[in-house]
């Protein structure tokens, strides 16, 4: 019997492709989850017992939360990457993961084929479909909604008609909640001009006085929250917790698509907002001008191709050595202040810190030079453009 | 009698050089003062009268807040410029634009000679000497504060001796107002871990709501707040009266000054970061994928070369020009709700939004291609990943 | 009767499309061919005459060379660019043009079809169709070759069959001929180890001692050889025919392809490599070093996007400006030195020479600066990194 | 008695330098010469005797050919840097490691002083005090020639009237030899138009013929040439006595010096010029485009920082890091064809080689793809221009 390896989400669209798949289509399907954060112990069982209602042979969720941060997250950290300056990529990252891990499984298990639900107007498609033909040229893609093209009721309809008689009804806002964020999608983002209310978002404003966080970072990592030490991954969803109660991290993102046009979607995602600030204040600190300098315009490039699923590109890990090499010495704390709705940075302290008073304070006469240096080096720092202006002067 | 132009802002140090200028040195003391949005009527006024108590021939007020916004702030409004993504350069585009209008006043006039109160730690000096001697090869300047190296307590005796008895108390954080926003620095930004205190910032919290305020731009450039229009540097004034009885777009900057050591100052810039980010998110709905990203390259190093009074390098007029070009579309409303601290960007409308409803929405299956279509364009946009893998993979 | 423009070269498959699109679709067919430098008058006497054959209605050339030049080669000039620092990118900047002449002519005379006969593998069709597509959305793109998959013979034979007896031998190298260029494709460049025998090359070596040529630039553009003036495009020309004597400009290009694959190709641009070097070491003299600096990015990225056919971005409009801005004052003379198979670049004369004697010679002891000024430069410069080290050293 | 480390060369400079700091300021003078592939043995030997006939306490010949490739020249050539495309930064890569030597030296015997013989008007002194004041702040720098301003006339008067009377000529052309090239300067290079002559270069024409040579390359780096493995550093030598005989690789390089004024130098270096393009060949066959991208661009400024000497910079590690990583693959054969003034590459080899039949040939209908495939792609790919031009159509 064919075997055909299915990511499940538990949703109308890949609950309608395992009956499909394995009653009109006769495969053994082999149903995958990959936990990037998103799910509960609780959403899992449900899944799992739905899963088998609709008539799959085995499901599996794969709990891929540290997979997430070691091979993507602490990339976007070391480079302090948000997309057009707003966005923490939350839901691009996620499904390369989520396409890494499946068709792992895929190759584990033996299948010869891999199905999904994506449709056909999206960056999901893309990512999964290419990361599937990259890593695995042999194995078959099936995406049954992209070619079908069903709408919802027909497939409530399909499924009723197979003896699944579940609940489907929309919900008003679609999420997608993962360890490095929530994307909120609802019909005041399909337009240009409205902002989301309040009340769309996941997390609602339960606090209104200020808190002090001192987060620790050791060689760019996060590696406790006052003082209290634990794995990335764990203090993520930590900070996560403490800062929701102040709404924090709310924004829409704008952006391009990998199919060309362009893109609106709503997101919290605290933790990230708070993590790349505080870390990037570090590295401001730590770092030399040209580091910062190159680190961004890498970074940049890294959260386009990573958006556009060309994860696998060699380039990649070029970029990633150079971010690795680059967090040698940023280590040190960072200490910030919640507030409703926003946050503040307050300061760093750091064994690395290059503004160590021994050096001299800015703007205080310094230890290391006199005026006359100073007249010095700024001759000849501006020697290229006296000697452009005084031989192109047009008086 | 020798003819000297003095950068006079009528504090301590620019005072004592008036004085020594004049009396001991024996010059003909032409003090002027650069407005870029610092000084009210009524400062100008009484900086004038003082400057005559210090012995000075004339003195003159150059209004300077229109060649300010059109000589610099309009690029970084272009090019959303945020230094290290925080400080919208108000200081150091100041003193470009003071540095020029000085010595277009000195050849004007027909000085000799340009004294300004630098001392030889900052990035102040750099910034006049270098444009000084680069617009005015034959100008000598003279920097009495770098090169004697006074303490405000000589400078006090030596004024006292002069006849000169005014209080000089020296205010508890050291303040710099312009168009573009207001600089603080007090004991706290010596240190690396301590934010400034809430009272030190210019504006205080007045407002508990929100408020809504759209703004309007054409080919980039402000034209209109809530429909009502004027210049682009006075709707930057009301813009900055509204928003600072919410008190924001208060930080603080950490950067690499011109001398290479670290500096940080604490600033409040309630309509800089408005604007920028309006614009930015404009920018997000009508500009190609690729306008942005270049944008961002040029625009970050625009920044850190005006940073380092490179004002005049050739490379920034080609800069501009690319930036300039790049606005033709950028041309719309933005949509901003003002909050306690922060803002937030509701949304745009233009006519020239990319995200128009005629092209159909992102994530629906779209008139302008088929599934087929996606599955095409992903094979082929997947190409040569999948050739590096096939060929590389070590399985 | 429908209309359709037919790109037609009069090669075997745009005979094939201009029969069939004829007597078999039954269109009223406009051949076109774009000349860009490419065509003698008696080849387009003889594709004219051979287009009737085949039952076209009308045929026209477009001569294209100045449009070509005003529209492309000359930021190609301006930013010095070789794709991969090999390749002058003459077929690629053909094809835009050829697309952009053929789609306004068919909105000229109210066609509602374009055909053109480019196969499916390879760049032709992503240019011709993206910028069909791009500039006239209601035109509808017809490609028979692409879509029948014919092979030679059997276009042979279909031509044959309609009464066309022509003797269609394929050349033992596949030639195309341009004003920037002539590339030349084989056996040899099909294989990653060979080099093409010098005989494929369109010229041969027939001198063998060394010319002196001056080329005069004014604001980057060429305006005369050896003190002769004329236009551009007629100067390249010109300097293609004297250095095609000396067998100068061969070399292989090894590049990305649209569709993700390498390809190989060789060719000949011997006016392409001597103005572009000549150019750049006049812009060494002239430029500062940012603007070089930045040049080399924006002008890397043009030469990609270009060759990718996505000429009609926004974005190659903004890196135009600038690379216009940044020609203000290149304006000289190059001096050349032609010899067997290669060529060098003597020296250069211009009014904005920044190695101007006036300012000192580089190596001399300086009129600008005394041993103590570059002392303190020198302390100065090195600030940063002195901190790092100091503060980071383990020992 | 005060210990002096003295960068010695052996030429005038530095022999007054011996004399001067013995007899006139008692200092113990420790010469030393850092041998990056400039000195023969029997030079060495000379260089040393005539050390002691100026009086110093001991001499040290360091031989750092070995550490020169490896901390320099091996990421030039992953960069394929060519300082303005032109110069592969010979002289400016040896004296940082030069300077690096030293001061490991100074610092291994104990010295309190480094002197060394640099002038006040160029390159070098900025790359030796920035690294010695970096790397040994404690240390302190004399620079008597810089200091002094003495003229050639004054120095060999002066060291006549100390007992020293060698024969001092100055030689037509200055010479600067290493394992990466040969620098030349001379009346010519003092002028921006002319060209030196061929007798000044240090090789001369001795082959008419042209001679087929083969690189090999293990994760970019030189490993034989026809198979002959070796060292790369020996390579390197070998590959230069090959290609000296064919006067390859001469060329002026026009350039910014990092005291802001524009320099010219003449410089041979064929075996840089050869393993430069070779290497660079085969990175086209076997990166990704997007690595060759962003190797571009990085180089480019890993170049310019090197040269104006910032190579302590912590950004320089990170860059090497990048280059290193993209590597991986770079391995295969390449072959050139020497001919008299220049080569040319033929091909490649290579088990990454990205050309690889198994995928197809380009301009072949590839097994990869369909026509419809390819349609599909390019109505994507081409999404956002239409949607930018048919909204913005001013038709």
């Amino acid at each position: 019997m064919k075997k055909v390896v299915l990511a499940y989400s538990g949703g109308l669209d890949t609950s309608y492709c395992a009956v499909h798949l394995s009653k009109d289509l006769g495969f053994e399907v082999h149903a995958v989850s990959v936990n990037t954060g998103g799910f509960t112990k609780e959403e899992i069982q449900k899944i799992e017992s739905n899963a088998y209602k609709m008539g799959v042979a085995t499901y599996k969720n794969l709990d891929s939360i540290e997979t997430y941060y070691q091979k993507v997250i602490k990339y976007l950290i070391f480079g302090n990457v948000l997309k057009n300056n707003t966005y923490p990529l939350s839901v691009s990252a996620e499904r390369i993961i989520q396409a890494i891990e499946i068709v792992n499984y895929a190759k584990k298990i033996g299948a010869d084929f891999i199905a999904h639900g994506s449709t056909g107007a999206g960056n999901d498609q893309v990512r999964f479909d290419m990361i599937f033909q990259t890593l695995a040229p042999n194995i078959e893609i099936i995406t049954p909604i992209r070619d079908l093209r069903l709408s919802r009721q027909e497939e409530i309809e399909y499924l009723k008609n197979n003896g699944i008689d579940m609940s489907w009804e929309k919900a008003q806002y679609s999420i997608n909640r993962g360890l490095w964020g929530t994307s909120v999608g609802g019909v005041e983002t399909l337009t240009s001009e409205k902002a989301l209310p309040d009340a769309a978002y996941p997390s609602q404003l339960k606090e209104v006085g200020e808190k002090k966080v001192t987060l620790s970072f050791v060689k760019g990592e996060l590696t406790a929250i006052n003082g209290s030490e634990n794995k990335p991954e764990r203090l993520i969803e930590k900070l996560g917790e403490i800062a929701s109660a102040y709404a924090i991290g709310r924004d829409i993102h704008v952006g391009d698509t990998i199919v060309g046009i362009k893109g609106r979607v709503g997101f919290e995602a605290s933790a990230a907002l708070i993590i790349l600030k505080a870390h990037h204040l570090l590295e401001k600190h730590t770092l030399s001008k040209w580091q910062l300098q190159h680190k961004d315009y890498l970074s940049s490039f890294y959260g386009m191709h990573l958006h556009e699923g060309q994860y696998l590109d060699p380039v990649m890990r070029d970029i990633e050595a150079f971010l690795q090499n680059s967090q040698d010495k940023v280590t040190g704390e960072v200490y910030v202040t919640l507030r409703p709705y926003h946050f503040k940075l307050d300061g760093i302290s750091s064994p690395h810190d290059l503004m160590n008073a021994k050096f001299g304070s800015y703007g205080e006469m310094n230890k290391g030079w006199t005026a006359d240096d100073a007249k010095g080096f700024i001759k000849i720092f501006g020697n290229q453009n006296k000697m452009y202006h005084q031989l192109n002067s047009t008086e």
